[in-house]
């Protein structure tokens, strides 16, 4: 099996699996109980979100652990139009969102008045400090921008915005970093950002835990509301087997791209160079995107039907976000890129992990020159 | 070690953890993935929500997988009151709710304009039908009664209201169902239930995952929006290994109740009489209560005391609620009840669950009858 659908999950460490085992063995007393068994679960949680903190350069008081990035970015989201709404009532995001923030600012416009612009984006999947400049009002409280495009890659101009923003002391800039994690420095405090969505099934972590970074001082109506924990920002009984799985996986994938700072870009660009000389087949992502993702497209051949050829040879890929693959809809992304229809239905999306090999990549470019001609002889597509 | 705190959490059997173990190995593939690996992953999401249901006698599509009961009773108490804002804006409550209820109710009172009745205990914590009768208006939307209490066990009569309230086709039942589970029936469509909580590692599941039955037609604005997943109840990649480690948890514990119904009865009988001879220790639990609870007070030995000096012969027990035990304050519950804030402060919670044993009853009592009069002593109580 050639895995190559990291964008939608990861296979959890082996070592991960097994610290949560021995987490759920072990350290099943509640962190809030006061005897021994709880203070030794508390004991492990603050050791976890140190360890947290010091991966993303941050201070403890700052990490909140979530049930993933879709909590993350709701509770981002509506925690600050909920707190700061008679300062304002506008949010300003972007069209390639995943819908975890894209739905979730919608919501609050559609339900609770709130003013919405949503910023278009360039060739390249990107948004333009300009635009944004010009949408900044009197009334804006919140900017949520993604790091990385889940389906094609582009880099936001995070740095950027963040220093943009700086003149703006009343504006929160949230930034969902999901796929940027493990792939390239994050960085919440140089980067002038104020809150932080991470999920960690995306760096090989387990399913269900996630981090909301928090800037220190940042006030957020809370969204879960209950007995307390999390400094109030996120109650409920801690899930820490998935805390510490996190953290493990956290620190095995930091390591990774300490170590081997190029291995995900080699990959990319051997599918890229490989890709070249197939006709039809056109790249979707900009060549400075992120260095695990490629989108292409083979236009007169549907993504489904590539995805599931690609199957057969035991190729796993995905045709856009995991959530959203069943609807039979073009690309958002891709349209927003303004590629046209015809390549927006017939897009892939190839995600590496450090757990992929080059002779992987070969055997999918092998694959491709193999299967995409038959393809395009069988549809009858010129 | 004799845990006695199975209210606070308890321990994962050791199925649930080989389960859990075998999901993060095998079905780590995103469920909404369209290939092979994310395929398996969904049929086996289908298969735990078909039991789910099955052993809650309710319909697989009225199950919506959480992070946990806080998450749960959020989504259902927010929902509803969003949702349904246009037909009225009070909600009715009780006052020895868990915090995850009454403080999610205070929030929308404090900052969205819902009007709350917090309806008064007797002094065997019960909510009194009467009251509740005369709590009800025209604007009224939603009630919301805790099946079991969590520090005395009180089992509420959720019959009762639920066929009243069957007179109130407008006005929806909310059960926060997390300390009954397991422990006596909860078949939610017999009872006139239209939302009901669970967490799973109150019955020997994994922390961090949870359910809410939504009754069939029952419309809920979603607390947390993004991919579309749950039905767009609950979006977000779903936490596949805890929700299998959830379901087998929960056939477990059902097989258990139903093997030995009166096994916990059994133990906290024994508990009552064992105690009886021992002067200055008063239960707080009503004697009809919940099977699993056992409430008791030694009014002059602060609750936090006599918790560390059982803690030293092995016995762990718990003060009241753990999220609020690091709270120095008198029990919130047992000042509804009217017992005054001595016994109030001075009171122990002792949980059980199936894994207990009579033998460790009687080690309990031991201990109680050993520590109780040297505690007395030493602190002057007469
Ligand atoms: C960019 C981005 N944001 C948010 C999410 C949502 O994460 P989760 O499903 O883990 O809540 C995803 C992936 O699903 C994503 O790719
Ligand atoms: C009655 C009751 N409701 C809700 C909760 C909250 O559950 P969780 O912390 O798993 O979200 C608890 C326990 O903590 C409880 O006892």
């Amino acid at each position: 099996m050639v895995y190559l659908d990291n964008g939608a999950t990861t296979a959890p460490y082996p070592e991960v699996v097994e610290t949560m085992k021995e987490v759920l063995q072990t350290y099943y007393g509640n962190p809030s109980s006061l005897h021994h068994l709880g203070v030794q679960s508390e004991k492990v949680l603050k050791q976890s979100r140190e360890l947290t903190a010091k991966f993303l350069e941050v201070s403890p008081g700052e990490i909140v652990f979530t049930s993933g990035a879709t909590e993350s970015n709701n509770t981002a989201i509506k925690g600050i139009a909920f707190q700061y709404q008679n300062r304002g009532k506008h949010i300003i995001t972007s069209a390639v969102e995943h819908p975890a923030v894209l739905d979730v600012c919608k919501q609050l416009q559609d339900i609770f008045g709130v003013r919405l612009t949503v910023l278009p984006v360039d060739s390249k999947g990107m948004v333009r400090l300009d635009d944004l400049k010009q949408a900044i009002t009197d009334e804006t409280i919140l900017v949520s921008i993604m790091f990385v495009n889940n389906e094609v890659g582009s880099i936001q101009p995070i740095q950027e915005i963040g220093n943009y923003l700086k003149s703006f002391p009343k504006i929160f800039f949230h930034v969902d970093a999901v796929q940027a994690f493990g792939k390239i420095p994050v960085k919440p405090e140089t980067l002038g950002i104020d809150l932080l969505s991470l999920s960690a099934h995306k760096f090989h972590g387990p399913k269900g835990t996630g981090i909301l970074y928090v800037r220190k001082g940042t006030q957020l109506t809370p969204l879960l509301v209950g007995g307390g924990q999390e400094a109030k920002f996120r109650p409920g009984t801690e899930n820490l087997a998935g805390i510490v799985g996190m953290v493990k996986a956290m620190r095995l994938t930091q390591q990774k791209l300490k170590d081997q700072p190029d291995a995900l870009k080699r990959m990319r660009n051997r599918l890229v160079e490989g890709l070249q000389g197939l006709e039809g087949c056109y790249i979707n992502s900009p060549e400075e995107g992120a260095p695990h993702i490629l989108n292409l497209s083979v236009p007169g051949v549907k993504s489904e039907v590539l995805l599931h050829s690609l199957e057969d040879k035991g190729i796993y890929v995905s045709t856009k976000s995991a959530c959203s693959s069943k609807l039979d809809r073009p690309s958002r992304v891709l349209m927003e890129m303004g590629l046209g229809e015809e390549r927006a239905r017939s897009a892939l999306r190839i995600s590496l992990s450090y757990e992929n090999t080059i002779d992987e990549m070969d055997y999918f470019i092998t694959t491709m020159k193999q299967v995409v001609p038959q393809l395009k002889q069988m549809l009858n597509v010129r």
